[in-house]
């Protein structure tokens, strides 16, 4: 049986600041630049979201991308979407929303779910020249 | 002579907040939806600048890109890029961010620096689905 | 007032075939060449609908971007998204679903459902590098 | 020796239908939605095949992609181009032409025409926001 | 009869400089910077060329894209692409290879091979940020 | 600890040339065709970097993208940009700048400059349709 990488992306428009309330205002300035701005920024975000699996011979399909856009719609899109992630998604209460940080909760809301062991890697554009991935590796 | 139209885009990131004062919440909400969310919501925004006119036979060019540029991130860039539309930049005081508004301002801002006659269009991306353009035509 | 053109884009996919069936075979093949495959092609396209008017001053618009996208999801895209041009969607039967001749059926469809005057451009993309563009002119 | 990854993409234009004949009508349109339509529809297809190896000194060439891209345009492209999956081409006669389904066909459709080792890994996009990857693995 | 606007839409790589030989070496850094580089640099340019023109009801087609595209690969693409503007081009002696420039010739070269009054627009783009358009209009 | 992958990515405009000296000009026109041609051709580059490692808790970041782009844009960018690899380039001297060379090298040059093993894969794109990864993989 073959093993597929299969994916599907999403895009929503948020707004964020890079602010770290345990520094002072210029050591936030220093790290976070223009970033930090009190009023935040914006972007139009893509994620994409990488299963790995074997496709069922009954559908040809690791998974129905209608399924996996439903998920991804619904505890993805519909949390962030035209939202603030310091000030309205209650999962980055005390969370920095970098890309990073971004990644790592987004990758913790998507396991709960997906079946166990499908979830292979997401990725997140802030835009077309700025992305990180996340494969739940930990060291 | 042949006339040409020349072009430069640049991209920004800033959080904006669809919202008119003068009406009530309930009122705000059916119009802006969730374009209305209290703490805002960004864009990685692009403006293209099309200026029309003659190339100078000496340099084969109409203005050069360089200039242009400097003029597109001192006067747009600068003062959008990581900003909030609403808070942070003075001449949308009392102008809600639209696409449509938001073209008129730069349209402004823009017509100050560059010689009379040579601006012909703006075209403003919010993303790639939602765009619009502003050629100075009034009626 | 300011004049504005606003643009709404949509992506839908579908398949067609490049067939006229009052000329031979040997003429279909000779004109349309492989676009005449008996079992038809698809393409993922994309169409840009651009109205132009004033902005409403009370909220900063000429259109609302989601009345546009809803107009543009009923009457373009959920006719035609996953059908098969020729064989699925009555407005094409007779008519040979050529770029031209869909910005043509599709102008006629949205001018029914836009205020008289608002429509000013459609554009319509089969792929990168073949799209066409109808205003409505004739002579 | 370095060890590198070299891809070239291509892009065919091409009708399918998701539709499992061993399934009822009913069974069929809850799986596979719009995707069954019996007529079919269609997409712009990229297909980005990666080899892995070293560049041989004297050319500082892992393979020529001029001679990749005519193994693809002759194998894949032409094969598949302004046709439909399901009924032109033989390759896929029984096999849902589901994107996990055409990646492996695809795979090895090119392993033949390639030196023992050297494919890596294709990726296939149906469109921006569907895509699958495959690398041979099997379990 | 609809009036439509059809473009075809070619790819090509060159390398080019900006250069007056009548200036001295610091007028030419002074007026094009780095793009005066000796040996040059280079782009992946696109050309859109946009005819304007009713359909034949016979085939639905303005002109068969097939056909504009071979009059681009033979006239525009096979003439520009793998050379150096300045040194391989016999219609770029003496002409400084500008947006500007460039648009002009093309148009030059492509009226000689379109029928009268079909070609309406090219664009030419240099990178995603730079482009420039001509419709044939003097002054 | 959660290990991230995070990429940047800058693009320059460059000239170049295929050409092995050691080979003779028929066995250069053989290998490497139109890209072999005398004056060179040239494209708009695009690099994307990609480090690996964990995120600072203070900062959220595994880099401050910002100091990334300042290493790319002084050892990539402004040795590149607006330059011909084979004539302006030292590191080139000797080097047949393929995508497959130009990856190596730049992987050597960022090495120096980025914490050790920090530094996990450099992605080069030619153009839209050819590109290449290198990870500094060895055998």
């Amino acid at each position: 049986m073959s093993i597929i990488y299969l994916t599907r992306r999403i895009q929503f428009c948020a707004a964020h600041r890079l602010h770290n309330p345990a520094l002072s205002e210029e050591e936030n300035i220093e790290i976070f630049g223009k970033c930090n701005n009190f009023n935040g920024h914006g972007h139009n975000y893509t994620l994409a979201v990488t299963l790995r699996g074997k496709a069922d011979p009954k559908t040809g399909m690791l998974i129905n991308l209608t399924d996996l856009d439903d998920i991804l719609r619904k505890h993805i899109h519909d949390k962030c979407d035209h939202y603030h992630f310091n000030k309205d998604i209650p999962e980055f209460d005390g969370i920095i929303p970098t890309i990073e940080n971004i990644l790592i909760v987004f990758w913790n809301i998507l396991s709960e779910h997906l079946a166990p062991g499908m979830l292979y890697e997401i990725m997140l554009h802030e835009n077309d020249n700025n992305y990180g991935i996340y494969r739940g590796e930990t060291s």
